[in-house]
This record gives C-alpha cells, sequence and structure tokens, in this order.
C-alpha cells in the first residue's frame, strides 16, 4: 500500500512530495484489503450475527470499550492486518441488528439482495442530484416512488428520498406552508400570522422537532386526544381546529399516524381527512412504520382512506427491511410543488443548457446538495421477491404478533396493554413476587422498575435486545416488534420465555 | 432462495402463508448472492471502474437507458442469475465517479479502507442515537468529531455527523437563532423582529434553501461582496450589517466560506471574526469543501482564524474522499447547545432510568431520528494512513493543481480565469476559431456556447467529466478539480490534450 508506512520526513516537511506520477492510491493492494475485509464482514456480522447461538450484542461499559476499541487518531498509518483486526473488533461490539433476537427497534433483520444494492451503491458513491452523474438512479427513483406511489392508489403524483423519516416529515410541513403561504420562501415567517399544526398525542417526537426547525415553534403543535388504542380522535381533532381558530391562529397542517412508535396505533385516516377537507388543511400521514401493511390485502385496510392525504412518508427501511436508511417521502402533487418550494437554481449544477431534458436533474427539489442514493437497495429487493414477496413478509408479521399475543394469554405474569391492532406486541411482565398485589399503593412504582432490570440483563446476557418505554399515566412496558423476514413460531416462543426468566426473580 | 418462485396462489390470498416455523431469509443462498454481488461490484465498479482505458460514462438518452434497465417493479421476483445481471447492468450504465478522468462534482476517487468502513456499515445496519444500539460508534464518532475540532484548533466542543453540508449549515443557523432567541423553539419566529444572514454571493446555494427551510425567508439572506478572486469583503460585510440593523432588521448569522464551490475561494476569515466579534453575531464557516486543507501546513493558511468560528462544516466525502456521505458539523460550544436546541425527550427512545450513562445518548442532538452512521468510515481511512496520510493528498492536491495551471498557461487557448487559491482550476478554452477574436460583438456569447458543446462531446465519448458554470458576469468556463488520489501527472496533461481535442472544431 502506497502511504502504509509514510516517510516520518513527510510529517514534518510536506513540501517533500512524492513524485507526481504516483498515485495515493494502490488498487491492487486496496482491492486486497477490500476482500479480506468483505470477508470478515461475512463470517462475523452476517453469520454470526444471524446466528441464534451467538449473542445479539456483546456488552461493555463505554471506557472500557473504549480502550479496547483503540479509537485515538494518530499521526501515521498502520498496517493492513491491523485494520483487519479493528474490522473484526467493531463488528465483534456492535449490536447485530440483524439477529434474530434483536427487536429493540422498528428496524431489525436482513435481506440479501438489498444488502448487496447497498453495497453497490456505496462502491458507485453517487450523488443524487443531475441525470448527468446519476442517470441510472434519476431513472429508478422515478420508478420506485411510482411503485410506492400505486400502493397508495395515486397513478400521478412526485416524491423524493430523504435521509429518514423525521426529514420526510419536515418536508411535508414546509410544503404544506408553502403552498398556503408561498411568500414565505422569500419573506420568511416574520409578518405571517401564528400558524398551527395538529397531531396526535402519541405521534412521533421529529412533528415537534420539525415545528421548532421550521421556526413554528413547539407551541404551535396542537396535540389531539387519541382513543384508548392510540388513535387520534377525529371529532377532537375538528374541535382543536375550532378552537384554533378562534384565538386567531392559522391551522394549516394535520400530521396523522399509521402505526405509532409504541403501540402501532393507525389513525382514522377516512374520518381525519374529511376534516381536513372541511377545514381546507393539508393533509400528512407519517406512515413511516406502518406504510407496509399498503402490501398487504388483509391488512391495508388500517390505511382506508391514505389517498386522500396531501403527503405520506413512509420508510421501506423499517418493516420491508430495505436497510438503514430508505425514507420515501410521497406526494399526491403534480404541479411541481416539490421543486418551486426547495429549488435554488444553482448555477454551477443546474445549468440550464445542457444538451438533456434539464427536468432529469432532480437535486433542486430537495434541501440537500449531496444526496445518497436510497433507491436502488429497495429496487434489487423488490426486483427479487416481487410485490407479493412484500405482502408476504407484511402478512407473516402479524401471523407472528398474534401467535405472540396468544401464547403470552395463556401465561401468567404478561399483561397486554390491550390487544395489538399492529406487530407492536405492549406488555408488561408481572414476576411472581408481585401477581395479585395489584391494589397496593407501590404496586406501580414497583412494576415501573421491573422492565429496566429485565432489560439490563438481556443486554449484559446478550440474549436478546428489546424496547420498553412508558407512555402517558402507563409505567414502563415492553414492545415487541416481530417482523424480522428471519423469524420462525419458536424465537416468540424464545421470547416469551426469555422475559419470564429474566425476570422470575424480581 | 426461499422466495425466489412464489407459489402465485400467495399473490391471490395472502392468507396463505407458509409455515410460520419457515423463516423467509435463506442465510445460505443470500449469502452466496451477496458474494456473488461483491465480485461483480470488483471487476465493474473497482476494477473496470477506476481504469483509465475505459470509458467514465456510457452515455444513453434517458428513453433507451429505462428501456435497458427495465426498471419496472412486478408482483413476482426474479432469480439469482437475472438479480445478477441487473447489478451488472446497473454498474455499466452508472458513471464511475472513481475513475480518474471523473472531475464533475467535488467528490471522486475511492479509498479502499474508507469503502470496506461504508460496507461494514452497511452490513451493521446500526441506528446512531442511543449507546445501547449503537455503543461502538458513539464512541467512535465523538473520537473522530475530537480529531477534526483538533485540527481546528478545538481542544473542547461538539459536534455531529449530518447528511450532507447543506444540513450541516442549516443546524449551524438554527443553533445560532437559538442562542440568541431560545424562545424561538417552542414560540416559533412569530412575534420576533426579521433575522438577517449574511454571506457572501459566492456561498454556496444551500445558504438560502436553509434560510427558506428555517422560515427566515430568503429576502433575509443578505449578499455581501467578494473581491476579484470571489472573496467576501469584510468591509461591506461590516456595512451590510449596520444598514440592516438601521432599517430594523436583527442581524445573527454570517456564514463564510472556506473553498466556494466554483471558484475554491477562501473568505478572510480572521477579519470576518472581527466583523462578527464587533457585532455579537454568530461565525459559521462552510468549509465543506476547503475544511481538508487544515491538514496541511503549507496550506492551512488558508482558514487562518478558523478557530474563531462557533461553527464549521466540513465533509470529508469531498476532498478526503471518505465517500458519500461524511459531513461533519463542528462546534465550538461546550453547553450542550446542540441537545438543548433540539432535544425532544422521548421516552420511547431516551429513557432516564437506563443503566448506563443516559449521556451517551447522542440521537436527541439531532433533528433526525434515524440517523446512519458516517464516522467509520472516516476512522478506519485515517487509521490506515494517518494524519500525515491526509496531509499528503491535500498536497500533492495542491501541486497537481499548480501543475494543471502551468501548462494551461503555456498553451494558445486556455485563459485562466485567475491564478487559483486551491484546487479549483478555472478557465475558458477559446477554439482557434475565435482567437484573436475578443473585441467582436458576439464574442462572450459564442464563448458561452463552447463549454457545453465540449461537455457533450466528453459525456457522449466517455473520455471525461468535468464541470462548467457561467458566474456573474462570466460565461460559460470549465472548472476543473484535481484532487483524486488516485490522479497522477500524465491525468492532467490528458486533461489538457483531450479538452483541445474536442474543442478544437469549434
Amino acid at each position: 500500500m502506497a502511504n502504509m508506512f509514510p516517510d516520518p520526513l513527510e510529517g514534518q516537511d510536506s513540501g517533500i512530495l512524492r513524485d507526481l506520477n504516483e498515485p495515493l492510491v494502490d488498487h491492487t493492494e486496496g482491492q486486497l484489503f477490500l476482500n479480506d475485509a468483505f470477508k470478515i464482514i461475512m463470517e462475523e456480522v452476517l453469520c454470526k450475527g444471524t446466528d441464534v447461538n451467538q449473542k445479539v450484542c456483546e456488552w461493555k461499559e463505554p471506557e472500557e470499550l473504549a480502550l479496547l476499541l483503540d479509537l485515538e487518531l494518530r499521526e501515521t498509518g498502520e498496517p493492513s492486518h491491523r485494520l483487519l483486526q479493528r474490522v473484526k473488533d467493531v463488528a465483534k461490539y456492535s449490536i447485530k441488528t440483524s439477529h434474530p433476537r434483536f427487536l429493540n427497534q422498528l428496524f431489525t433483520g436482513v435481506d440479501y439482495h438489498s444488502l448487496a444494492g447497498r453495497f453497490l451503491t456505496e462502491a458507485l458513491n453517487t450523488n443524487l442530484y443531475t441525470y448527468e452523474v446519476a442517470p441510472v438512479f434519476v431513472l429508478m427513483e422515478t420508478e420506485v416512488l411510482r411503485g410506492l406511489r400505486e400502493m397508495i392508489g395515486w397513478t400521478e403524483g412526485d416524491g423524493l428520498f430523504c435521509p429518514g423519516g423525521s426529514i420526510s416529515n419536515m418536508y411535508a410541513m414546509n410544503l404544506a406552508r408553502y403552498q398556503r403561504f408561498p411568500e414565505v420562501k422569500s419573506k420568511g415567517l416574520c409578518g405571517l400570522p401564528r400558524l398551527n399544526i395538529f397531531t396526535s398525542s402519541e405521534s412521533h417526537y421529529s412533528v415537534k422537532k420539525a415545528a421548532a426547525f421550521l421556526g413554528i415553534g413547539t407551541d404551535n403543535v396542537i396535540i389531539v386526544q387519541v382513543d384508548e388504542r392510540g388513535r387520534m380522535i377525529p371529532d377532537d381533532l375538528d374541535e382543536k381546529i375550532k378552537l384554533a381558530q378562534s384565538q386567531g391562529a392559522v391551522p394549516f397542517f394535520v400530521s396523522c399516524t399509521s402505526g405509532t412508535t409504541v403501540r402501532g396505533a393507525f389513525d382514522p385516516l377516512d374520518r381525519i381527512a374529511d376534516v381536513c377537507e372541511k377545514h381546507k388543511l393539508w393533509m400528512h400521514i407519517d406512515a413511516a412504520w406502518g406504510g407496509s401493511v399498503l402490501f398487504s390485502k388483509q391488512h391495508s385496510h388500517l390505511m382506508k382512506g391514505v389517498h386522500r392525504a396531501n403527503s405520506v412518508a413512509w420508510n421501506p427501511h423499517k418493516m420491508l427491511t430495505a436497510g438503514l436508511q430508505c425514507s420515501a417521502l410521497l406526494l399526491q402533487d403534480t404541479t411541481n410543488l416539490l421543486k418551486k418550494c426547495h429549488s435554488a437554481n444553482a448555477t454551477y449544477l443546474f445549468q440550464q443548457d445542457k444538451f438533456y431534458d434539464v427536468n432529469l436533474d432532480v437535486g433542486d427539489k430537495s434541501v440537500q446538495c449531496s444526496r445518497k442514493v436510497d433507491c436502488l437497495k429497495l429496487w434489487l429487493m423488490w426486483k427479487a421477491v416481487g410485490s407479493i414477496g412484500f405482502t408476504e413478509r407484511v402478512d407473516k408479521a402479524f401471523s407472528h404478533a398474534r401467535y405472540l399475543v396468544e401464547q403470552m394469554k395463556k401465561r401468567e405474569g404478561f399483561h397486554l396493554l390491550h390487544e395489538p391492532e399492529f406487530v407492536n406486541v405492549c406488555f408488561w411482565f408481572v414476576p411472581p413476587s408481585m401477581r395479585g398485589k395489584e391494589g397496593d399503593a407501590d404496586y406501580q412504582d414497583r412494576l415501573a422498575k421491573v422492565a429496566p432490570v429485565i432489560k439490563e440483563r438481556m443486554i449484559k446476557q446478550g440474549t436478546m435486545m428489546v424496547g420498553y418505554q412508558p407512555l402517558g399515566n402507563k409505567v414502563n412496558f415492553f414492545r415487541m416488534v416481530v417482523f424480522s423476514p428471519q423469524l420462525s413460531q419458536k424465537d416468540m416462543d424464545f421470547f416469551i420465555d426469555e422475559i419470564e426468566r429474566l425476570g422470575i426473580d424480581l
């Protein structure tokens, strides 16, 4: 490797340069290294990392981990064998998110076609802004967005892949604001009336983050009540809109949720659409988590009315296992709102005297300049399994969740929050020592401490990872999300046994 | 492959599910596929794609390319051999951004250590928000940000990797606004005075995009004049600030540029810092492109005064070849401003009753929820070549630019805009038919048409890719950026010969 053992003199006087005719990258040695690294990735991340006989995590205290990793960045480089050991170490101490026992977040599992698409994306190192530099991906993104819009029921429209659902939601909010007050782009909010946003108390925190970032303010996010299952109450939305208007605010944006983060609730879209139409508000659906039900004939009714929205955020990196990140913002708009709202017409990138149709230069639709290619992985996976492959994944996730719920009902100590509507199975584990003591004054306080202890034990033993959280007046409960394509029924049995094993003595 | 040839019945009745005990992913077949795909990537992207005897691009008209790629997404999946052909096709028709003759953007080239880090990142599929789920990367990001801050001269501070420089710049703007008016987070801009931002006429378009997105408005971006080389004029900045104040606006943010996109100009930071201090304004530096000069003892003077800034955006995916995307926002702040400004305290993710120090859960510093790991590739590359490896790359780029300039001076028909300050070599090519006719009335009009034609020819022949653009009253000129670690002197000779060959008859 040309620069593996640099001449120490060079550090002292960078004016002493090697021959200008010697490139700084040796392809042969580089490719050898990449080949070796690939083998390690295969072995450590994809073989061991998905093997139920191996740990899902190798817990280390931060101080110890820092020492093990030797993170410090130095003046001089290191030889290949040392670097390959580092690749191994990073894999070893990282969480195996593709492991069947990783249920900690709304992403998990591995799809090898998607992963091949991701490796190809990285190797091609392309920026998705002009046809000139990303011909394949400009066309491919258009087709993938079209395919996703088709699931919504839109034959036309627009869209963009964004770096995560939070930013997709932000885009929707900004578009709604621009549509209502086009002058906001040049003049800003100064001089405009106070704008109001409506979302449910169980919606994702990104709605508030977006309101803060866009200069609207979190106080102007009006919280709409939810029913006992966590679904937005349309009548309350209607009331809150009228109240806001009576207080001089201008409602402009409703963010509903299809698949809330914690309970997996689906807001009643059709009834919310009625309210939005009545008040002429932009209807956005944060379907980052739940959007994939659209692939299921059996379950897509959860999103009945989706086609009436103005915008939908949908993250195939979640339920479809497309890999982080893959977040689509989908729009019904056909008036080029995305470009009008975000364009800056930079002449160094979007020259108008190019020899091809410059409408193919999609980059000015985005607030990013550099934008990663997020469509290839989804496209290749879609080609591999077809829409019916996605249908199967979604339906199987529902079946697993159903099975898990039925098993929990048969066991003492597992208390469901309620029957799940989606694949989020939310429950308390009540250890034997607390059973039958629901009336005790300290019961809730004690129950709140159970999940954190079980969580600590499972992480330190590395047997599984599952999330817990409080919600409103409900103390800490577990949320199991069972949608990895790697899962089988016996994994469900393991999950229940394991929670019991870890918490039996509490 | 389990779902390669799905039973057509399943499409019609998704209720018919396979045995719940059969996972939907077959690891053995999946890994076989990934292995084959890796070989294709190696051959097509990394071997052929970096070979000067191969084309840098394979131009196709959009309609033809769409047909060749068969982009359509269908109900049923495809067999492996077909999918592998698709991997090959995507590679074939994509631009080879790692090719030594790709000079079209401010990213180019390949670093194999970085690429290994990127493959590992993709395989690990981690989200950088909590220590629980990303222990290695929480610590690693901290160290890499520390390493970059050290180059600025800051022993303390904060930071974050963002999805591109535009978003890094947005963050800086939002932080500055929050520091000045903390109530903006909850109350929004409504009721606040008009805020003003200052940046030069040659700064990146993301400053205006950010102002629009954050609700400040593009009209409130006050354009500061530049000198003949494209550097912000501090006296004009001072004047414009005073003028804005006299008109009732509140100046709060100055965005200077280290390495402008087109001309590679470096704003005089020390003198701008004086102005910012005088008026108590947040000083941000968009060093997305130029930041890497900090690794060079010889050239870091271009950023003299950088340590006086409040924030710096620096993209190692540009000059350091870290791969898209790798964009650091660096802050001098030690008051936890990033978290205060952006936190939403979501209880499902950032539980306070965890068994480890929850300050390690960095996710609430970000407006994203899902955030990709962008530190590993830079860390591994840094470990591989050391700081002096980066020094060498930067110094070599300057040497190549110098050589290129000297060669151009020797050739008739190459007219430099001016001596470059950085590695952006900006020039007009004047074809023989136009030489000596500078006085003609249509000279500028004719000159404006030269670069687009040469560009079209080079793309259609696939021999090289280099950008052109107009700037102010300067008609279309080429911008060559010569920093790929794959370049050698003979490539510079080729670039000049090739422009001449393509434009000699115009």
